[in-house]
């Protein structure tokens, strides 16, 4: 164990880190390392990715912030046993690496995040905190994270509660504009992922948004990351319904079928369906959900996304999408689906994918967006491609290139 | 209306020819030709195939056979009544063409087809009929059919019903081979489909087999048609449960989630779901739906495939698959579909394009097996690529080579 | 015919008379009356209502008014077409009675309904007329139906779109406190559908709300109906997703297994749906629809119903219903359901079963609710009873006793 | 404890004891007993059966026999476990009782049982041993669980694999007849279900048949079971696909629409799969489970029934149920659901019912066959009724009645 921890160079850094998304990738990173799970659900295990030199899970240290008070080993305990699934097994097996986690765990911000995150919060008011020291102080919370653990490199992943939509101003598109807005403390220039994003890339940190919250990879932002050669992604983790329309619309394009309606019904019963039940919230995420379908068929069917809260489902996530299509001679078809998945369960494998990756490009000196991990979300920033077979391959070509440099 | 039919210098002949799939086929090609109805569910009518000069619809002549005796215009009445779209308003302006197909349909052969399809035929018993003289009436049937309509070449389609599996043996495999049995008379060698294709080979044809009859393709007949220069597909049109798997299973794939379980359960109407009620005919078509699973996943989940008949949905054809997988930690999930189709209107648009493109193949050149329409087959024969986008994707490769080639 | 005619001594006024339910109504009971279709969906047409002596279809006379300006017979025409039956087939032998059906319809009310259904009206602003006024004129309307054909007696339907809910105040719980608002012209005490329902009583004609909307019945108007002996019955004709809870919801009450969510996305393509996006007219409908889970189960699960609109849908009406329940040793479990039905043509024959038991309720002297009738109704008024199989035996029971009277 | 064994006078032997049905209705009457698990599922802790002095289910003492070998533990904690409840968490708590039941297991019998069944036998060949000897040998198993239990009754369940049907010839409609075959050891006049049957009613048993096997409850032993003043009640437990349709299809019923077709199709997980995988024990369940429409539609639509076995479900059960249905104008419709239970946690509080219930038709004298417990069963035996609701309302006025007696 020593030794292990003594080789650990690299860490990531879990915005929301006691959601079930977070807790489930440090979990399972754990259990991987300990070989008491295979890698099913990661894509970075398969073939094409062999030869790569990617980091193995036992090699990356763990630490993150939440808003939230909350201890990791409860939230596991809970989150493993409702998935139902050998992840309750491995715990005590893991518990060290757990409550290490847990005591790394920081006050996270809800900077201007509305309502529904506020009220989730068990800290003080944020907003009357000084911007700038806002960013200090996550600036601060990283630097002693690597500090504390010898990391030569920590990758940041925002897996935080979706916020409500910052409206984009001019100075959103230009880093010292954004800058600015800062420094005069410009409560509305940002959201709590503005930013932990902004720290992030002045620290030197890949990072990584896997919520919808647009705030978070504002457009000044990727460019400074690019000046400053800062790998980013995001928006928005594609792990169920998304996926499905991103491998099916194709499908009706290929056959010249023609989508008349795609109406799509969500029910999740974890914290993520609680903040989604606020209208606001609710409409970064549904926009989210919604863009791909006109840019894959080439044409705007009518269609709908809701999302309902559930509780019982626990963690859950239950999506019946119906789609209305035509065929030769205008008769009128349909298809419908019923896609029951674990939420943590889908993320959580993908979220140690990307980290991997981002490391990786880290290493290959790569900066600003990395557009090869498309795949990965439901609507990729600056994305021309949204065609999920497309996407993948697009990311093993990247694969097949990194081993060329590599060898 | 005289000069088209002057212009018309390529004809399909249609084995099955009272079936609802070739009444849509030639229905859809004359109301297309009026401009009618749109071309939707067409691959060959998409952007990727402008400039390759395949033939209008409006410039095929329709011929064939049937082992029924029927009226083309009751059942075109019926099956477009069915499917409830703008078929029906169709009717009173393409009567005239349907006649003219309606009195082109020769006598069909239902030779060594098993007691369910030989209750379906309305004609005496050919077993008493040597099959050198079956292979010769069917030549000439494809003879007169090309003079009487001063037709230059003549596509092939097999849309008969399901036969029982063929057990192949040695001399399936050589040309010379199989000629000698069909010599001496030997009635286990073949399958009516046998004949048609023999006969098609014969006289220079090009051949698609759209059914999952094995009988058709043997590759004794393959290699004849490499030898003699005419291009050849199959086998089993993939329109529905098929094509989804297809889309679906490299989902899971490219997200390493492990396929446990694949149970399917199709129900259907038509004259296509009677004939597979019969366990021998079942088998046949089991065996093509469930091959490309394994092909596609690299190992082997359990699968279910089962098909009922049930007279009520006429056309329709509604398949319900559930989908058991695994994910990270060993979670179990799940997705279910359910399909809605009509058979006939999914299936007829696509044999429009197989009867382009094999014209178009022909006039190439080609020869053999046309291993880039694999994404129209359940099961493409000697196929080495079984997911469709892969399959689509060299398609429109090919499109591409040829319009080069053209200009 | 015209004896026929002269036979016809009972009518139905049909409120929203150019909607696609009342339009089936009326083509329905044509194309009984000439026996080209069977009477299937009518519940009095089955064994249990023998003898009864219920007026067949074809003695009933049809009017009714309607906010849109259309025509009946296009409006047949494509609500038939789309249901893809044999209805279409009927329209030449009926568009005699429709023609005479349209010319009879007058112009309706929009008053104080909200801008969506305002917006739907073809005709100037009802607010400048007082309602004193509106009531006569209803009232003249229906006293020229009655005169013109000649007929005893007529049941007032309303089949109108979805209002906003009526906030109710105390003059609506006293006929003579509602009756001064209407001198008193006080727009804010009305609904159009009270002022159909107030002059119906005042005319003496039974009358079904088959809408939700509940300005139509509101408890004065119930009062009143029973103070003069006038049927009536309310609200909110059962025909889908609420029929199936009313029946599901039993089943696991029976079993003792919990209910613990109860999650329903509707999507409908008619005029209805459209009404139903606005929020205002959705919230009446989804009250109507939530309220009996927690009627029949005795305690109150997790609840969502939601309503979208979906264009291609036409008239049919798509309901995924999903069902987490807990058996033995807490066990989670579910059961989801995909209804699809067509919208009109469910409900037209139960609106004809209302007329004529309206009709036979009338002539046995019932006065005020027809509480025998709950199983046709969402949230029947003042019901006690909620389960389906229950409110069915309820009405057979009614019918028994009746044929006691007859005999 | 060993005060509450003292109390313990009533018990239940259950054939196929350490099958997951078997194995959890001990494990719930041990946690029921203990306070662990609330009641959900058993209908007869529902207000309707309050005062009936009905046994708790810790005064019964469990015993049986299997023809596998196994641990009752073990089995106990797959089964729970797969079914992700509480009952993993309550193994520790009722260890004791279920290792006392694992001892008093006995040896099963195969009797010409088919040989699927005889597969999973780990004892030798039964059809050695003379029937009368096997009779007497199960009498002697039933004498000594009373008597080392200090029993005053027990009830025998039958809770074993599917058998293939027995074909019935004239002696099984007569017990002298019957008798007769025993003593001339007729091997074809029983399956291994008999030999129980007979044996349990000899020794005054009342006799529960939760399986479809037809051998069980011949009517030679149903009469016997009158004469000999012992309760007795099958067949096949309703628990999932049978327990819908006999509440949906008198929805179809109420509102005279008309059913086309009901297509079900069962995949399932555990040994009752694996044993239904054999066509010959699967013709027993679907003839049970087909029965019901007829009897309730009053007419024969087309049905289809199919059960494949997929082991990554264990006991899972889903069903997916498409019925097809003709409204007003021949309006074709459909309802599709889609039933996700746990089969051992759907059936076993039944059976605690089915033996408290029991228990009590004993201690009142009754005989023969219990008509009031049809609601448990997929073809109740001279059942009259199918409809869920109306068996439901039989056994509460049974109730009912049997409270009167009491006070």
């Amino acid at each position: 164990m020593e030794n292990l921890e003594e080789k650990r160079k690299s860490g990531a850094w879990l915005i929301g880190g006691l959601g079930g998304i977070a807790i489930t990738v440090a979990s399972g990173a754990f259990a991987l390392g300990k070989g008491l799970i295979p890698p099913t659900g990661m894509v970075t295990e398969t073939d094409n990715f062999r030869g790569l030199e990617l980091l193995p899970a036992d090699l990356l240290e763990f630490g993150g912030c939440d808003i939230r008070k909350g201890n990791a080993l409860d939230i596991a305990q809970n989150i493993l046993q409702e998935s139902q699934n050998i992840g309750a097994a491995c715990l005590p097996h893991i518990t060290d690496r757990l409550k290490k986690y847990d005591s790394s765990i920081e006050q996270g911000l809800a900077t201007n995040c509305g309502k529904t995150i506020t009220s989730l919060s068990d800290t003080s008011n944020d907003t009357q905190v000084d911007l700038a020291v806002q960013v200090e102080t996550i600036r601060q919370h990283l630097r002693s994270f690597k500090k504390e653990n010898n990391l030569e490199e920590i990758v940041v992943v925002n897996l935080a509660s979706t916020e409500p939509e910052l409206p984009l101003r001019e100075y959103h598109f230009d880093p010292a504009a954004f800058s600015t807005q800062i420094t005069a403390n410009n409560l509305d220039s940002v959201r709590a992922s503005t930013i932990y994003t902004y720290a992030a890339i002045l620290e030197g940190c890949p990072y990584i948004n896997f919520t919808p919250s647009n705030g978070a990879l504002i457009p000044a932002l990727v460019k400074l990351a690019e000046e400053t050669g800062v790998p980013v992604m995001g928006n928005d983790g594609k792990t169920g319904e998304t996926l499905l329309k991103s491998i099916l619309a194709p499908m009706f394009s290929s056959r010249n079928l023609e989508v008349l309606s795609w109406a799509g019904f969500n029910i999740l019963g974890n914290m993520d369906g609680k903040v989604l039940d606020n209208p606001e919230n609710k409409k970064s995420k549904l926009k989210s959900k919604d863009k791909l379908l006109s840019e894959i068929l080439g044409y705007d069917p009518h269609s709908n996304v809701d999302i309902n809260y559930v509780p019982s489902l626990s963690d859950q996530k239950i999506a019946w999408d119906f789609i209305h299509f035509q065929g030769f001679m205008g008769t009128k078809m349909s298809l419908q689906f019923t896609w029951q998945g674990y939420d943590s369960m889908l993320a959580a494998p993908i979220v140690l994918d990307l980290i991997r990756l981002a490391l990786l490009a880290k290493k290959r000196g790569e900066r600003g967006l990395m557009s090869h991990l498309g795949e990965f979300f439901k609507t990729p920033i600056e994305g021309k491609e949204y065609q999920h077979h497309r996407q993948h391959e697009l990311l093993i070509h990247y694969a097949e290139q990194a081993r060329k440099t590599i060898t």
